[in-house]
Parts: C-alpha cells; sequence; structure tokens
C-alpha cells in the first residue's frame, strides 16, 4: 500500500518532472517478482467493486493521461480489467466532434461521469483541454487559463455527489517512447498503431511538460489528487494503479445494502415453493 | 466449436422448452474437466476483439436473456470479462425510466448499440418487451404482438449496418432456479440480492415459458440467431457462451487495417528521432 502515499502530488506543491525517475520502481525487482503482488491485488478489488455496485452510495472515476505510447491502453487492459465490465464503462476522448466542439469543454466528459454504484475511466479526459490545445495553441491563452479552476471546480462538485476521483498521469521518459515506437515499426501487426504525428508531438516534449506540470500543480486537490505513476516498467505502473485503485476502494468502507425484504418472510416462501416442488 | 451448432434454434423452427435438457453439458463431464477449455477459450477471444476494435468494420452485439437467477450476471463477469474493457460495453435494461416509457420501447436501447469497433453486451433488452410485458399484461396483446416484427426489423437494419448480434437465452430448471434462491438465503452477505418478486414471479413460470417460446421461435432469424443455453451447471453455460463469441468473431475474419501512413517515411523519422535523443 504504500505507493499510494508516495506518488500523490500533495496539493498546493509544485511539480519538476525532471526531478521525477520515471524508471522508478520501487522495492520491486523484477516483473516476475512483482506478478503475484499483481495479481492479489487484483483479486481483492472485484469483491470491493461488487460492494460499490451493490450500494450505491458512491462512484469511481479514473482519469488516466500521459503521452503517446505512456500506457494509457495497457492499463486499461492491464487493470481496469480486474473490474466486473458491468458496472464499469471505459471511454476514450478523441479529437472532438463537431457537436462536442459546439459545447463547452466539459460538457462532453460530463455525460461519461459514473453514477452511484458505478466505475468508469477515462483515456485522455477534460485535461485535454488544457494539455493538447495548450500546447498547439487550439484557443487563446486566456480560454485556456481560465479552465483550471472551471476544473477543480466540476470535480469538487462530482466528489461532493459521491464520486471519488483519482487522476493518473503516466510518466515516461522521452528515450522510453522511441523504445516503444521502435517496437510498434518492428512488428507489422502493430503498424495500424503508427500515427504521423508520433513524431512531430515528440518536437514539443518541453511543451508538453511544461502543460503537464501546471495541471499537476494547479489540479492535485484534496477531493481529485493528481498521481504521477512512473511508467518505464509496464508492470510498475500496473502495480502502483492498482494498489491506489485498492486502497481508494478500502477506503470507502463499503457495506452491502440491508435487505430490502423481511428475510423471515422469504423463508416462509422459499418454504413453500420447495413443498411445492 | 460444436455448441455453436447445437444450441442454435433454427429460423422458422418450433421450440418446445419442455424437450430440452437444462441440465445438459455435452461432452464435458465436470467443472474441473472443461476448465482448462474455458480458458482456452477465453484467451483467444481478446486479441480477436483487438482486430474487432482496430478494423472498426464490424460490431459485436451480445443479448442475455433468461429468468431470474439464470446467470445473466455470471455471464457478463467469466465470459465478457475476457474482453478489453476499452471498446466494450455492458448494458443492465431494469423497469424502464418515465422518460423511456414516453418513447417507443426500441428507443432506450438503440442508444446502446455498438458501433463499428465495438462490442456490447445487453443484460435483459428490448424483448423485455415480449416477455415480462406480455406475462403481466402491461401493454394490450395488439400492442406487443406487433413488436416480433418490429424487432425483426431493427436486427436486421442493424446487421446491415455491420453489427453482428448473439441473443443467449440461458436456460434454467424452476428446480435449479429454487436451489439458487436458497444459497442467497442462506448467504446473509447476499439477503440484499433478494427481492419481494422473486417468489411471485415463479409462479408465472409456465406463462413466461410460452413468452420465451415465443421468442425464440419468431426472433431466431438468420440475421440474430438465439441460442439456448443449458445453464443448470455454470461451467457449461459459460464454455457454450465464449465457443460461441470465439466462432462468431473467428468468422468475422477481421483483419488489421493497413497502416495509414508511409513506414518507410516513418523509419527515417525513427532513425532522425534516435540520433537526435
Amino acid at each position: 500500500m504504500e505507493y499510494r502515499e508516495r506518488l500523490i502530488v500533495k496539493p498546493g506543491s509544485s511539480v519538476k518532472l525532471a526531478d521525477i525517475d520515471p524508471g522508478f520502481h520501487g522495492r520491486h525487482e523484477t516483473h516476475e517478482k512483482a506478478t503475484p503482488e499483481l495479481e492479489e491485488t487484483l483479486a481483492k478489488i472485484a469483491p470491493l467493486q461488487e460492494l460499490l455496485y451493490a450500494e450505491k452510495k458512491h462512484a469511481l472515476l479514473v482519469v488516466l493521461q500521459g503521452i503517446d505510447a505512456a500506457g494509457k491502453d495497457g492499463v486499461c487492459w492491464h487493470v481496469i480489467r480486474a473490474m466486473n465490465p458491468q458496472g464499469t464503462t471505459v471511454t476514450g476522448f478523441k479529437q472532438p466532434t463537431a457537436e462536442e466542439r459546439a459545447h463547452d469543454f466539459l460538457w462532453r466528459v460530463h455525460k461519461h461521469v459514473p453514477g452511484l454504484g458505478q466505475a468508469a475511466v477515462f483515456n485522455r479526459s477534460h485535461y485535454e483541454d488544457v494539455l493538447v490545445v495548450r500546447v498547439h495553441n487550439l484557443a487563446p491563452k486566456k480560454v485556456w487559463e481560465t479552465r483550471y479552476d472551471a476544473i477543480n471546480e466540476f470535480e469538487r462538485q462530482l466528489s461532493e455527489s459521491g464520486v471519488t476521483i483519482l487522476k493518473f498521469f503516466l510518466y515516461i521518459s522521452k528515450e522510453e517512447q522511441l523504445k516503444r515506437f521502435k517496437v510498434r515499426l518492428d512488428d507489422p501487426a502493430r503498424h495500424w498503431k503508427i500515427s504521423d504525428s508520433d513524431y512531430s508531438e515528440r518536437e514539443l516534449w518541453g511543451d508538453y511538460t511544461k502543460a503537464y506540470e501546471a495541471m499537476l500543480e494547479r489540479c492535485s486537490t484534496s477531493h481529485a489528487p493528481w498521481y504521477v505513476l512512473p511508467s518505464n516498467h509496464k508492470w510498475f505502473r500496473n502495480l502502483a494503479a492498482s494498489q491506489i485503485i485498492l486502497e481508494t476502494l478500502q477506503n470507502m468502507k463499503l457495506k452491502a445494502p440491508k435487505p430490502s425484504v423481511d428475510i423471515d418472510v422469504i423463508r416462509q416462501k422459499y418454504l413453500k415453493a420447495a413443498e411445492d416442488g
């Protein structure tokens, strides 16, 4: 349970990504040695999610951000998969459609916020509106500047309605990204994943770093903290993410709801049904 | 792969549930002996679903129907879980809301139909409108009578738009249902699952049987066949469902899409990036 405390961005603190090691893997030495702990952690998530679903007093929202190839899809596959697909939604936010652009930037994400009893994952999110939008000047500074406060208010309002928000920034090094691009290039079955913008976006690495730092500094709040997950090692990223999700569910003190029926009455009905055959 | 052929309701055939053994478990003798085959089948589903997602030429819709405790939730947990949560949605259809009731009966399900590249599961579905509605006279006969044709047309239209539809009727015996009710009764942690209507609905078993038979006879079509999954044995139900899903995905002849970029150009960009460090 140590990584939650260790990887959180303390509200109000300043963030220098250069001071964080994306290759960090804690006390775990290798993928092989970490696997049993990952499996154990994942296995504990499922029954808690069932209680979340039953009790309908809490909701869980997991936000994933990170540069291309940082592993957002990998977290969906290796971690979120531990959850029951019934009661869990994963929404990927791509370039906004014409209809989405015709609305305020929170409109399209608001629709996918989990209801009580539900878990939801945002693969990219409203944070794109202070990341790609900022880096590429897709909106003037005076527009995106106001969004940090708007996001904090939006998330506070959600959290007051019972939504627990976890935000994971998957942090890889520039070298690690290039290695992952190479893997795609070397495997024809993955060629379809290659996008023309992969390399041009890399040239904006410094600008993205600044935008990520601003996002982490200005939007890590007590009600919706950011976690920086060192993600050069996919297995560590998965382990850290699953630990934080598990501990968050444990802290909810979830309980099965009281029966909606009188169990003694039901027992009589059962006995009668058993007699009738 | 034998169960697909064996469990399909041939379009135009008549169905007598009394002639089908809900305890059927094929050539598989026990849960333990069937488990490796289930695991193997599930493991083959994931990479095909990735191709479905990548290619975006097909969609998969799995409809689950069955009486209370037949195992609809169990299929979601044990079978659908093999799929990537990103690209898969599970929608449970409960009693319609006021807004849903103010629309035609297909309105609320249409919204959740999978787009190309997506898989969707309906836990209960538009078929409730020829099941519970028929059994409880929630609409006059002249209304629900027209719905079989409406459903067939709706599903044909979906299938012509690239959606492959699999409909699973989970078939348990009346005795098996009672056994499962007993398990809930004996385990306080499951008491919240008990509903007052469990036993009153049982008294309508004969009416439900008729409604299921009509649904299977009138709505098993070549473009959207029904399968009757003998479900007294949960493990057999899971095995049969996963086999049918796997074979359906295999028949789609899914292929990774061609790269959207010139790979030689990308290779040059990679080499330059590697030099630049």
